[in-house]
């Protein structure tokens, strides 16, 4: 038996993972960054074979990722995590630099920067390990606080995208909230799957617990990704 | 240049890893585990080529992993993470079952466990990453929040092994203590590395800031090893 409540006690922070190949840029918000090696430094990533930022990194031989401090703002990470490259040019109006290794570097709300020269790509199934290379490093801000994933999904109720690795079925959280017996109004955001739970309001907006969702102002909006209101579908 | 200061702003959890293969049982703790896939769920670690575990968990294709809590005790990490299952019995006294993979599954002070089997093994230079498939997890304690590396290095005071693909060379760490140009006293246990600073006390034992080395209780003993103060170097 696997009991998906279980994931939520692994500990990961949350990272904007960047590249460029020729003129195009691609960056996507990550929880699984993690050093694997110390002599030389080396780190890894799993990227969804899916993503546009998985295309460019094999074109790149590159990468580089930024960790998001807990003041990072919502729209921020809206912004990298639920749109794609593709469409959009995420870069736009937000703070960045060319690394060493070619990689844009994004400054904005983040507390250290790492650039990396990749070494292996494995394939993991519906993901690729890319190992880099540290090549460059340094701190932006060493008095804000690292944002982890906990502090993500518990104070700032944000889920994981489905091209995720750790993407859980949102049926599988729900149960959790039924099994506590009280009403609770839920309405999904069709945009990122953020829920608003009428229950435990939006803390980072400034809504309090137990305020239903026709009583949320008009200018409300996803504290996610930015999607007003007519977004919003009840559960 | 690399800042290894912007390496502490990278998240980790603390993991008990642990395998078993015949009669031998094997466990070390790492901060680098992390999921790699969701549909199956897939979990990486990296596991320095010379830690006995590694030799365990390349005969046994399975590997299982607990997660600290922060209530943990300072003493079994300690005893699982800087003795070797080679030279000792790492479960005596320690409550564990073992699982289907056949590895033995650490309870005490673990707030979930998984249960995996190996995948892939792929070889990053001094590291091995070992790729598992999830077979079973459960959830132990849901209640106490999980041990991240930053909490063991900040309230804890805990470094990283040599082994681990997080060690940084203490020299490097001390240039920061240097830089303060505060008078501060260190003393550094012989066994496990860490160093007691006089400026910070030591908080998991009740030692006051600014209490000396040699004003230290004489049953006081290195939080993180269990040594006695014959252990400390001054530095």
């Amino acid at each position: 038996m696997i009991n998906f409540e279980s994931f939520f006690k692994v500990s990961y922070g949350l990272y904007l993972v960047s590249s460029k190949y020729q003129d195009t840029k691609a960056c996507y918000v990550a929880n699984t960054v993690f050093q694997v090696t110390a002599h030389p430094p080396k780190f890894g990533i799993s990227c969804n074979k899916d993503n546009f930022t998985a295309e460019i990194l094999r074109k790149s031989g590159a990468f580089a990722f930024s960790v998001l401090g807990e003041k990072a703002p919502a729209g921020l990470i809206g912004n990298f995590g639920y749109r794609s490259s593709r469409e959009i040019d995420k870069f736009k109006g937000v703070n960045y630099f060319i690394g060493k290794t070619g990689s844009p570097i994004v400054t904005d709300s983040c507390l250290a920067w790492f650039d990396c020269k990749i070494t292996d790509t494995f394939d993991v199934g519906s993901h690729l390990l890319f190992i880099g290379e540290l090549i460059a490093s340094d701190l932006i801000d060493s008095n804000d606080k690292s944002l982890t994933y906990n502090y993500y999904r518990e104070v700032m109720k944000g889920f994981s995208p489905k091209n995720a690795p750790t993407y859980i079925d949102e049926s599988k959280l729900k149960e959790e909230v039924k099994n506590t017996g009280k009403v609770n109004e839920l309405w999904q955001c069709q945009l990122c799957h953020y829920t608003y739970e009428s229950e435990k309001g939006d803390p980072i907006s400034g809504i309090e617990p137990g305020t239903k969702f026709e009583d949320l102002p008009d200018d409300w909006c996803c504290p996610i990704c930015g999607a007003d209101k007519s977004m919003f579908d009840r559960d």
